[in-house]
């Protein structure tokens, strides 16, 4: 850590991920946002676009331009699939760390990865460089990654909160079950109709049971983190809100154990995680404990009639789903306080 | 069916599922309100109370008293649980039918029910006249029955979800796991703190995880009507919204279906239900396409990844899941047509 | 009223007001659709594009054509501002009553009409045909009338506020404010990134401070109604809901008048009329009290330290405020019973 | 500004504007809070009544202990109102400043005060001692006030919009009208049927038109800071959402002014101020911009149509409305950074 703030470019930071970075980033103490770029809101200032910014940032978008990115520390992908691919490489030639919110490395199996997304994926040489930036599983590798793979959100409330029961090896792996939803925001700022707020108002549905992309980048690191082919029923589901999201997660366990016994080894495995909470037994996580802050929390739980283990796990899809943790990953690599930033309280109510 | 309209007594009908009845009962061609009962709002007008019903009734409502009731050819009872054991034996033996939308005759196992309920369970003579009105699956019964147990609303929307396939044999019984989620207006109208706008709104939430008085409920017909014993996982959540119920079910094939041959299932089971919908094979069911109307609507789906199917069930938890099933019981009960009164179309958006 | 029903051509049904046309006039007892329109949505059911009409209609969307809506008794256009114009003349030659839903007849003075709204008016000779569709205040014309011009949502909640005082001639014209509010649904179901769920939740605003649409059309139907030429300030909002409209009227006293006069005098100008509700003295209507009914619910108030009165009214936006009032224009064009189709109980909660 | 924090208790904190100043304090880098007081929570943890606290405070609730208060530097009093009076005066003897967010100290006119509250107002001598704690208008007083009065959250939003009109003489002072709307958290955490969920969610309606207790408090303040006695029409209106106030405030031009003109007085009036922000002509003020901020945001229009100027101004109810702005005057009163602990940027989306 010098004296000198880490310089971060962000590229297409129009979008609900590009905000959360501003906002996050705004108080950082060693961090400071030098460029964002937007080919369509070239001179936009940011706080036109959005007004909570207003006497916060000067700052205006201006044109993506990879030698001036290169002058940045650490450049942030706010953008479409594909994009950090196409920059990534002459940026880490460059020196520059990128942190990609999108999912260009999130799948180290490329043929799977360009199935799911249909377009080229990442080379193998760029992937070499990849590291999945959850830090509860993967901090060590991330302190010296060139690029990070910023989770999915679904991804990182499931995987948070069934990995401490399948590295333990408690549970069959064959069956897993995972009960998403999330808010709105999740969906991004396209103009769509089924995002109305006249079409998600006051209603509730799952989306995606044929199939979700965030469905084989989970069932990759489970099966990664655990040395088994794990077996994972994924189904979401829309939450009539904006922020938020919330899992329930299913398993089967494979031997005798109680509830306070999976309650210490929940405790256990995030004693010291500064933004994993488990929540004192015989209480459960709302997503509201969460809004606008880094935290997971989560519950766990034996229900009457069965062997079936219950995890809920909640997020703020924006924060730890996405631009909190992406500070996160950036404060890891740059060796600052890993709270860094990450300091805001949850708005409750 | 005579020229003479259906007499209908409400009793306790100052929560949610009283306006219910009585918005449906309002444009019912066969049956009239002509008393609803409230020990503690006895001379208010029901449209003071309820102002969308202002210019619609004129009734007031009155102290409960047995002897007027048994004017009636039918009571509901929106009453707390425990209340129509105490009136419904006088008000059968008087030639009156009695329908129950509190849980007292839910349960036919007296002991599981006092477990759960923590209070006298209704008497066995008074046990053996009641029908559970779930009409999809006990229509014949309901017909003749002098006492219905209105099942609770996760129920309906989880056994009609399940049920095809648990009849037809294909999936384990020892692992179903039902996921479901209710709006608020399933906890009533009391004043609590957790159900306060400013708690529920744009959050969400498990709850009950540890044991919801639906779940025996729900094992024990499951079991009844396939003659096996089921283990069933059962996790509600509380929805940021007013009205409205999906239950998201999972369950582990025991022999290979095709989705094709699921959704054949399904369609077969449900043809001539004028409450049940299966909906298109590809398409999935949202809480609004049922908002306040008696319909379910469902899907069914194998998910790539296992052999777990899933199925996804909505109902309007006031209506098909209270009110509008009630009424639907009545119609059976008195040889009317059972859409009378239910025609409403889902408002949407 | 014969024995045959009303056919009923609905043009450009794809949106919030089509669908809820086609809801209320399922269980119209006069009346019944016969063809629905839309070039893009051709061969499409009704059912398909609204699933609450799913067992309901079996109608698909067809292309426009207008020989065929000859066949019509009556056409409701349900069109952006300018196609009823286009087709309104060769219909009503052939005998087909007009319901325009957009804005086309909604003014008398065609200047300003074409100012406000940038295209080219109606001819004279067809807005000589038409009716402002208030039947409140135009009956005796709309029972003749060729062409109706359904009101706005905030004139119809408006005017039907502030009308008893105007022709009362209680207060001053110069300075009508109404401060008018709106549930997202008005905005119709085109995607805009500002109507999404994300950004319309959980907030509210002003809009169209400088100058709405409706502003001339109120303001032109005031000073018509009352012979002096009237001003109005009018600032609509927002709200985070789906449905719904209130408007605040204030208005200053030029006669000293007592709570309970004025309250006297608008249960007066309304006691006839089947969907106005003057609430009674002291209560204050809210826009669930409406929701998915034809009603407008309002109150009367003159609150502490002024001379100003206050008039709060509230509608459902898309039935009293669009579908509702087309159909009661139609019932009485029809020389139906003026409730007919319109008996739907408010959704409360 | 010593080494030393700020000492900060807070008496009834269990609140929403209890937990909102353990939110913003949480961060504060010169005060910190020793104390929360409540009878009822006693042993309490703070952080089990709101979970978003978890990790951050390790506080708990004590019963309240005047002598222990008196070794705070500040205390907040986050209770029904009638409970500063009664312990401030000591505390103030003790040399501990008061901060009182309930109404006790918001009327110098204690007659005035009496007839809106129906307790006993606070003593004369007390009151000499206080000051409105609305900084942009009083910074001066506060800096040397022992006691504050801060303000209701619709005075704040509404004499924060009017003042630069009032103070430059521009409108007519015997009929200004303010159309309020707030967020249910306004009413705060008590249970009660109208603020739940399933009442007040999809629904919008006026209330207290006959007077509502904020009414008093922003008359006298705008007639003390004009010397002119100030007419005053306000309708409060609520919310379907949590957080966040808007009012919209009519008043009569004496003198032609050109929108422009108004812009450049409201740009000069707030120009220094931190928390005050005119939004750019032509742009408009939505609740969101403020979420969890203590910004207040405001714009001014001359719309068309006569000599009418109208202020749509916004803030957090509970923020800039309640425990922000008692945060700013703590700030003031020790002479520290304005803004320290108040850099949270609005939530958004």
């Amino acid at each position: 850590m010098t004296n000198q703030k880490v310089q971060v470019g962000i590229v297409g930071g129009t979008g609900y991920t590009g905000v959360e970075l501003l906002r996050s980033l705004a108080n950082h103490p060693f961090a400071e946002v030098t460029m964002i770029t937007s080919r369509s809101e070239q001179g936009v200032a940011v706080a036109d676009m959005y007004p909570n910014l207003r006497g916060i940032y000067r700052l205006q978008f201006s044109v993506p331009d990879i030698e001036k990115l290169k002058n940045c520390d650490v450049v942030f992908f706010a953008t479409p699939h594909g994009v950090a691919t196409s920059m990534a490489f002459e940026l880490i030639e460059a020196g520059v760390k990128v942190i990609d919110l999108a999912a260009d490395f999130r799948i180290e199996d490329l043929a799977v990865w360009q199935k799911w997304y249909g377009i080229e994926p990442a080379s193998e040489a760029l992937m070499a460089e990849a590291v999945y930036g959850l830090p509860e599983y993967y901090r060590e590798k991330i302190k010296h990654a060139k690029v990070i793979a910023n989770p999915g959100c679904y991804p990182t409330s499931i995987l948070l909160g069934i990995l401490p029961l399948l590295k333990a090896d408690l549970v069959k792996v064959d069956s897993i079950i995972a009960d998403g939803k999330s808010g709105v925001s999740g969906a991004g700022k396209g103009a769509s109709v089924a995002m109305l707020g006249a079409e998600m108002s006051e209603s509730f549905k799952a989306y995606g049971v044929n199939g979700h992309r965030h469905l084989p980048e989970m069932q990759e690191k489970m099966s990664l983190l655990t040395g088994q082919e794990v077996g994972l029923t994924f189904v979401p589901h829309l939450l009539p809100m904006v922020r938020g999201m919330e899992s329930t997660i299913y398993a089967t366990l494979k031997i005798d154990k109680t509830q306070a016994e999976l309650q210490a080894l929940y405790e256990a495995a995030y004693e010291n995680e500064p933004f994993v909470d488990v929540m004192p037994a015989g209480s459960l996580p709302e997503t509201r404990m969460v809004k606008g802050s880094n935290m997971c929390r989560m519950a766990i739980y034996c229900p009457p009639g069965g062997n079936i283990v219950v995890i809920t796990s909640v997020i703020d899809n924006l924060v730890k789903g996405a631009a909190g943790q992406a500070i996160q990953n950036m404060n890891i690599m740059f060796n600052l306080p890993e709270t860094a930033g990450l300091n805001q309280v949850a708005l409750l109510p």
